[in-house]
């Protein structure tokens, strides 16, 4: 793909992931997407709390923000023709994110192969270096192009 | 722990998961809990869309149910007498479910050490035949008693 | 497949673990296979101890097991007529296994795409109720044919 | 930990390390040890192989590779007194070793609390750009003092 091309392809998934109406609930928001990488920031809310007493969020809606963040990632790789979901998935939760601050992903596609995206995606929260979660995971690629 | 009293553990254990606003906000109900066994149903909603060409629930939030119906599993276990947080969670994706349809997921508490509980899940849509996804984890325990 | 293809394959499939030279290494046994669901038994041997001190087995070794048992109920299974590769692989260690003991596991494949099937499987030694280990796993179907 | 009882304790870890039979069936050796990361080698050997067609490496003798180099990256991490065991483990295969060809992994502890260490973990062989595995996993610290 000429650079103008893939810069089309990364503002169509931004658009896309801007889209998905789960992503939007959770008020997500692309940092930046590009070459097998991406960051995604999702806001301190209080639908997000899974523990009441404390304020922290629950680790459900950090684990959707490193999916979001980890298919996306995917879907920029330079190798990624296709449309792409996740086959599975694996966090690893270090400490609850401090109450009131945003969590910002970033996630690496780190290899390619015919049908499987590989990739790993960490979580903080404003202590940038404290990890909150880790994500390790794959991705089945389709055969379907998207477009 | 008398009959008597694990019933009422088991009540202040749906109390606490009724009151987390996350699994508030995703409208998950518990429809079973006791012996290291759960069971909890999210409903079908748009805000819960990942793809909105198809109307698919995002991954994300089918993660966030077996991770809340995994944790309710670990503290209704007779063994456990702590708190509990996800340590980690592999969620593995067999098909998107059916859109428009409940998604309930099943959560077993299948062994207990002193510090980590082992738990596996499954979730489902109405084909209760073929697993929409299953998830593998270990949470802590905490050594602050729960009450 | 008619039955007796089935007992065929099943057979070859059988003929062919045992050829593996790194199963042979570890005196892997097949106890079982047929119908997506295989058993395996490693014996004890001073070569897999990953303790001195206490004889225990190394988790690698009880790995290698759950990973070659699940590989064969994949292949065994009604719906798959490909070569198979691990994708990837969960193993949860419950508790060391008892010195002087062989290690049986038990894998289960639950689920099959057109490019990836699921498995779970349990390691247990000869106290069969508490398990030593667990996995859950995804491995890619390959389009060339078994024969 | 001064310095000099740091680098006594990682030669103790060495040592240890050396004396576990399994790794020692394989012919493991340490390259590298120290802060918490930790670069092993196993050599290529017919015992290895999981696939006799190809003399391709069996999963499971990268799986313990991978295992055995993260206990060490664990144990030499400066925060961790105690001893360790492995308690959860997810490898993800990205393409056969080749043939012939050492194996050489490299593991990192990046994260511990009281009772959990967490690591990551990449198996290359010759062509070290391309990773043959990675692994992602969680060690529990145990009480018990090393020494």
């Amino acid at each position: 793909m000429a650079e103008r091309d893939q810069a089309q392809h990364d503002a169509l998934v931004g658009k896309t992931l801007a889209s998905m109406p789960y992503a939007r609930a959770l008020s997500m928001t692309m940092d930046h997407l590009g070459g097998g990488q991406a960051q995604m920031t999702m806001p301190y809310s209080e639908d997000l709390i899974g523990d009441p007493d404390t304020g922290v969020v629950h680790g459900g809606a950090v684990s959707a923000l490193l999916d979001t963040c980890a298919g996306a990632a995917v879907l920029c790789h330079p190798q990624v023709k296709a449309a792409t979901a996740t086959l599975n998935l694996r966090i690893d939760y270090m400490r609850p994110a401090t109450p009131g601050q945003s969590i910002t992903a970033e996630a690496t596609c780190y290899h390619v192969t015919r049908s499987v995206a590989f990739i790993r995606a960490t979580a903080v929260d404003a202590d940038s270096d404290r990890p909150v979660a880790t994500a390790t995971g794959a991705f089945t690629l389709q055969q379907t192009a998207m477009g």
